[in-house]
């Protein structure tokens, strides 16, 4: 059984593979330029990891595993996109490198390059394994949309949110165990669990999303920090602290936010509302919850094979960007 | 076997149930927003003649038939906002009655069900299929890439125009051809037949294309006339025009497009060089010959369902926007 570290090489370098193609220039070079920044390649490794956890060999998986980073980081891309978000992993985002039009067409190459891979998986049924790539992808825009929704709304509820990153995070997460797990021809209890473990860990990550915003450092992060402050985002913890906040505090929050444009000072008030109204207590909470429900999941595998996944879990706990 | 007006209803109700999804409103208003434009819906019927041409039952074509319908669309949402097109079919563009946000997103949904509906067919090696789909789509992006890195070349061969309409548009019409014949169960003989037919057709058709914008009624058109000269796109009439201009007219032709915006009547100048430089009668005879190549690879095919797809031709032939 391969390291984590060599199945992330494995998985480049198929990625790089995948990316060649000298022309048209404006549409393979953003590709390169995007997973040349590297990236921690989770979703693949979570993949792996799953096929391997049934004794599958991760050989067979491989193509998948490549389909779900390229699925993945296309809607890096267009999300950019919508988001105007300037940078990414500390470099300019593709339509501010290039242009809005590059970044659209980028993003769709990659959609057809990862079906192509994923479709290269060996000894499974095609039909399905394209039908549940095909509605994850489906899930992963209707979440997009509820999240751009959400930017005008004031009435979001926090299980609208749970929807949201169920649809936009979780999903495609919970996608790569299933995957792996029938790539390991795992019984449909055990492709269940590899499911719900992606798809608990996937709710946790996106909780830890919000919070790293907030708690992490600038420099590690790659982007600007309060950055979903700024840009009004109705994040886990803008949503408990309008919740929860006393009169006055609520009052504060609505006018930082009610301003055209959100200064750094003032994403310096809101953190310290989001610790007075314990938001970030509260949201800790709810991710180490989700990290256990994930855990339990182990329990449904073989045991010998729960050790690599466990150690995933790991890999996402010690995230600090 | 059903006639084309009924094959269209067909196709057009399971669209329409495709995308009758209620929420998110922001993904799916859209979607039925461009569909019940309307349209010829060339590509699925072309797809379902073609299995019928093999002897092949429609009714096993049809979600292959609302696959590249769905596709063909996604590529004119996105399109039109890398064209900065405002209007399609007379109506605002999705960017225009929404947002770039809402294009982006709803042309993304639109993959997604494609190759759901697509890997919904019976009866075929879906792996297969699907890997022709993603490969057409590459081809598509590779072409809309080519599309928009000429439009700041002046040196485009007319080489490299034929190469970039077969990618942008030739590609995904053969595939309705190859489709069509391997869910007809055809011989590779006469899918390859009907791929060629497609792709001849295709290529038809984006000349058809150019030549429309300065020869149809704009009304008709659902565009402004001759947006493509006002857009210094590098169509065949612009490309021939420039190479068969006497000095005089090349200067005055280049003096009109190195203007920072090209006016209706500089369009009317240009129209006027295209017919002095016999641009329009060269672009006429590529149609044509076209045209005549699609013709010919009926022969391939059972003589007995020919007749149908010479009426397809006849579809094309009589298409004035």
């Amino acid at each position: 059984m391969r390291r984590v570290s060599e199945l992330r090489e494995a998985v480049n370098a198929r990625i790089m593979a995948a990316v060649q193609k000298p022309a048209p220039v404006t549409l393979y070079e953003p590709m390169r330029y995007i997973f040349e920044a590297g990236g921690k390649r989770l979703r693949p490794i979570l993949l792996l990891l799953s096929c391997q956890a049934l004794g599958g060999s991760e050989n067979e998986a491989l193509d998948a595993a490549v389909a779900v980073e390229l699925l993945h980081t296309f809607t890096l891309i267009h999300d950019d996109v919508m988001d105007h978000d300037d940078t990414r992993r500390g470099r300019p985002t593709i339509h501010k490198k290039w242009d809005v039009s590059v970044a659209i067409l980028s993003g769709d190459g990659l959609v057809a390059l990862s079906y192509d891979y994923l479709l290269r998986t060996p000894g499974v049924d095609s039909a399905r394994l394209g039908s549940l790539f095909s509605r994850a992808l489906l899930e992963v825009c209707e979440g997009q949309a509820l999240d751009k929704e959400f930017e005008s709304r004031w009435n979001v509820t926090l299980d609208e949110y749970f929807t949201m990153i169920a649809k936009k995070t979780a999903t495609l997460i919970a996608l790569c165990g299933e995957l792996g797990g029938m790539i390991g021809k795992g019984t449909p209890e055990q492709v269940q669990a590899l499911h719900d473990f992606g798809y608990h860990l996937g709710i946790a990550f996106q909780i830890q999303d919000d919070l790293l915003d907030i708690t992490a450092d600038e420099k590690k992060l790659g982007k600007t920090w309060g950055s979903d402050i700024m840009r009004k985002k109705k994040t886990l913890l803008l949503l408990h602290a309008l919740k929860a906040a006393s009169p006055p505090d609520r009052k504060e929050l609505e006018a930082v936010l009610r301003q055209p444009t959100v200064r750094e000072s003032d994403v310096q008030r809101v953190k310290a509302l989001f610790e007075r109204t314990k938001t970030i207590a509260f949201a800790r909470e709810r991710f180490l919850e989700h990290i256990e429900v994930a855990r339990l999941q182990l329990q449904r595998l073989p045991s010998a094979t729960a050790a690599s996944l466990s150690h995933f879990i790991q890999l996402i706990l010690n995230r600090h960007f």
